[in-house]
């Protein structure tokens, strides 16, 4: 394959402008203010751990930033190999103008202060913005975001919904709820005005996508009122929820949730297949893994129950991306959504590519999605992102199948940015 | 790697002469008649709907040949990418002379047209056989075909047991067995004559594998006479049957299948993974998916079981692959075979070919076989395969391990050809 | 990607000396002594019986090594696609000056006697040390090895355990256990006590790692003392275990070798998937497969429960392999190690390398093991993973992230090396 015909492709696709369908900015903190926000990234949290680093040293209370970023530095050679290391230089090439081949003991602090001059300056996040030709950036907002205090159409809400769904059984939960709904639940039919109190809100503020991760074992189901009701009562009660009736409650409010995405036209974003504290030990944000035991035959009842609402679909564990192109495929409300967390490498990513290329209906891939939770992340990520896509574009549609390069760029520019415009109605 | 050299071993394995040997060909009428029947093939069907066409638009009775292909042509941009889609192409260039890069509203009636009147010659299905340089073809048969009226030395004749295995439980399925083997049956004895006469007849006309496919959670084995005939009764007596007795009872009818084919020294076509109708309110043949938590431990007992009976197996989830060249390794009577269905796109196809190549005999391969349902689709479908196979054979033997390209070839040519002779004594 | 690349790169990497961290190396006999123990090895009876060669003709008794060898090269033209055949040619060619493209029925006995001549060299086992560049090599001893009459700082002591976890049920085991560690069992307690007296022996002969291999559904958790002394009563009293009491017991011997770890530091060598004697009428060692239906969430509890044990992990099924690649990425004491049996062809070892290699800290990684019986089979199985290695390398390191050569070399040196001695504290 002519690497100059991958370099043609993707200089195009380099000129376009994004919007990033799922990260977890803080709006009201989007870019980083210091290079701790940056290796403070659970990736390079969680692998400096997992290469030797006690978690007590990296997340020791009241150190400094600048100090943080010295004890992860003592650590980082042993993770240069990484993908996520990849995208920590590529910021400090594209950003800082760091031209060593590793951050070492010898060149962070000027590195750090480097960083720290630029992030100071007050247009930095529109720098960053637009260097990384970011036009929009969908957000993950607890259900009780006020949504107030930034630009909601750079910033785009969404209705994140993972402890509702697996938390209600918490008084904390409820009570958040209580507050942000103003709606005393005390049954399931108020509980059901309650969560629609949360989509009129988010409505209001241009909400674009309602949103959660599942773990690998949830199998989403209609729940009758009554049974819902038996286990509401419980939780209302504030007795302990049985497996069962957890399991009763967390469906009964799924199906809420997308009986909602039905009246709000909105897409139900499903991140599926995570387990949650594997490694309860581990770092901040660095205790998840996952049982690649699951399949989207788990979600046959939902998929048939709502044809009206859109489902984007990621999956955690790569051996499900083949399950989730073929029920791309077939079922027209599923649709592919990005490459998540653990395959979120180059290795995985460049075979999921590909077979959806060549399986799914061209109009249903979203391509990539950031994921981040600093702004300074979308640059390598996608980057990393458009050169696979690239080389597939390249290799699959210009060299076997005759493809023009002007047509695999339009397919390319549909992936990356036009498909996120019509899917999430942008 | 040389790309004159995957050109050159390209054009040998081009040369052969090939017997396809699992199509879903009706030999009454073999090639399509218009271009309906090509772009009614439920790839494009249920493409076209995924992508937003309603399945009563692309449905509706009554509607003309060309009506249809009209109303699929205004989707049919938006699958434009899949692999599918360049079978259609590839047969459009091959049979019609179609010269554009897309069927679009502007070109397609033209296209229709063109293809209309070479369909109408009256040699078209020697003219498509002779083109696509195919010399045999495996049929699917359902247990009471009468097997008549067609040259069985061209159109071989496979008896497919789905219904009986899985659908005996059903009075029509009853009555087509009675009316089929003329037995009357009562108990497991005369169930198991009334499927030897089935046997009886499908070798009478050359018959060359029992077939059938298989949801993901079946697991063959030997069910006691009693047991069986307890779940048979409550069959017989138009009971419904209990999930225990309809899996004692499919077991049962599979077991017997497997000692006919001892009998009848026939191999077993083993299709594993399917789940049927999956997604109801799909377009026809558009509604079955798959769960990948399937495993070939399942039919341990059966490969033990049946040393004299050879198994080609396909697997529709690509993660079974790798079992089934492990169990294609160490069991003698398993053998591979082709590339199905969600499995059967270039980027699983390749890594799933080169497994093989590398690591089962290579006398128990069977390479690949259309599917189709109508003849123009072997020659697209075969030449996926031959070029992704050429490129296999080019880069792990003759680069990696310095074989000759003859060499090479030759294996090429047990796989695409040799084997389907032996393994099904054709 | 630039052939020349590639090849400097091997040659670095084929210049190391080398550390095999996981072989069946039989100290006392650990070179071949005719051609019959190499193409006695499993890969070629297992497959050449896979390819049809009844199992009475390959094992019949009293054959003579050249008898058993001329048997064999009656079939292995069927299976010289394979991998397995690749390494026999390489040790031809290697050792033997072995010129053809292939064994057959008119060279082997040439090829058998220049063998034969070599091997019975006094110095055959330095030789093959010296040629394959071997620095020392790891053992799996049983529980009761008596450990002498080698030298073991060339072949070091690894504890298998496979038959204390799994079989202790079974007498013979007990009457082991009961010689080799001078301790009558007659409780949980002597038990444990009988084990230490096992690492004693272990430890005072330079052990450096405890090892077994599991089934796809084994999930170890630790067991309260009056549970497992209820098990293992039920054994010690010649009675039949149930399935439950059975599970207990390995439970409680498996956790009871991971608390000795922590005491003698020893890393725990865990060999996930495989399920024994699946087809038992397979030749020997023939007769193992797995179920993909694995997963390392079943190791979640005592990955917890011991921070201090590194497990290095190896994986059958290489479908686990992501898991492994995310378990290693979050865990600090889960390491990946090599590519296992089944997985262990190029079509999986590539993919598996490559993701490993992006994604797990690099001081994580042991590269491969050869799992060889007879020492010539560390040169064809290690450069099989050298040219991989190098690949990969200048790919994903020096074309894709623009890495010098030497740096990439220094990460295949660590992965094929330098990790080992760190890990295994040689």
């Amino acid at each position: 394959m002519s690497q100059q015909l991958v370099q043609r492709i993707l200089g195009e696709l380099e000129s376009l402008v994004l919007i990033d369908p799922h990260t977890h900015i803080n709006p009201l903190a989007a870019p980083s203010k210091t290079l701790a926000d940056i290796l403070g990234y659970h990736y390079y949290t969680e692998l400096c751990h997992s290469a030797g680093m006690p978690k007590e040293r990296i997340e020791e209370p009241g150190i400094s930033p600048k100090e943080k970023v010295g004890r992860l530095v003592e650590k980082i050679g042993d993770i240069d190999n990484t993908a996520n290391y990849s995208w920590l230089m590529e910021i400090c090439r594209a950003f800082f103008g760091f031209e060593d081949t590793a951050i070492t003991k010898n060149n962070w602090e000027k590195l750090y202060d480097t960083a720290l001059a630029k992030m100071s300056q007050p247009d930095w996040e529109q720098q960053v913005l637009k260097q990384s030709k970011l036009e929009k950036v969908f957000l993950t907002n607890d259900f009780d975001d006020p949504l107030s205090g930034f630009d909601t159409s750079l910033y785009i809400p969404c209705l994140r919904t993972d402890d509702l769904v697996f938390h209600y059984g918490k008084p904390e939960v409820r009570e958040r709820l209580a507050k942000a709904s103003g709606v005393a639940v005390n049954n399931v039919a108020s509980l059901r005005t309650a969560i629609g109190k949360l989509f009129d809100h988010f409505q209001k503020h241009g909400v674009r996508a309602c949103a959660i991760s599942l773990p690998p074992d949830f199998s989403p189901q209609k729940v009758e009122g009554p049974a819902a009701d038996r286990a509401l009562q419980v939780a209302l009660s504030g007795g302990t929820l049985s497996a069962d009736d957890s399991v009763t409650l967390s469906r009964f409010i799924f199906w809420t949730l997308a009986e909602y995405c039905v009246e709000y036209r909105l897409p139900f974003d499903l991140m599926i297949g995570v387990n949650r504290r594997v490694y309860p030990n581990g770092v901040f944000q660095g205790q998840d893994l996952f049982d690649q035991r699951t399949s989207l035959i788990l979600y046959r009842e939902l998929f048939n129950a709502f044809p009206q609402v859109t489902f984007p679909i990621s999956v955690l564990a790569q051996v499900s991306n083949q399950e989730l192109v073929s029920y791309s495929w077939i079922f027209p409300n599923v649709v592919t959504n990005g490459h998540w967390w653990y395959s979120n490498i180059p290795a995985y990513i460049e075979p999921d590519c590909r077979s959806r290329l060549q399986a799914v209906p061209k109009t249903k891939q979203i391509g990539y999605y950031s994921d981040m939770y600093k702004l300074e992340f979308a640059l390598p990520k996608f980057g990393m992102y458009r050169r696979i896509l690239a080389k597939v574009l390249a290799q699959d549609f210009v060299m076997e199948r005759g493809w023009s390069e002007e047509r695999a760029i339009e397919l390319g520019r549909l992936n990356l940015r036009g498909n996120v415009e019509t899917i999430f109605n942008v």
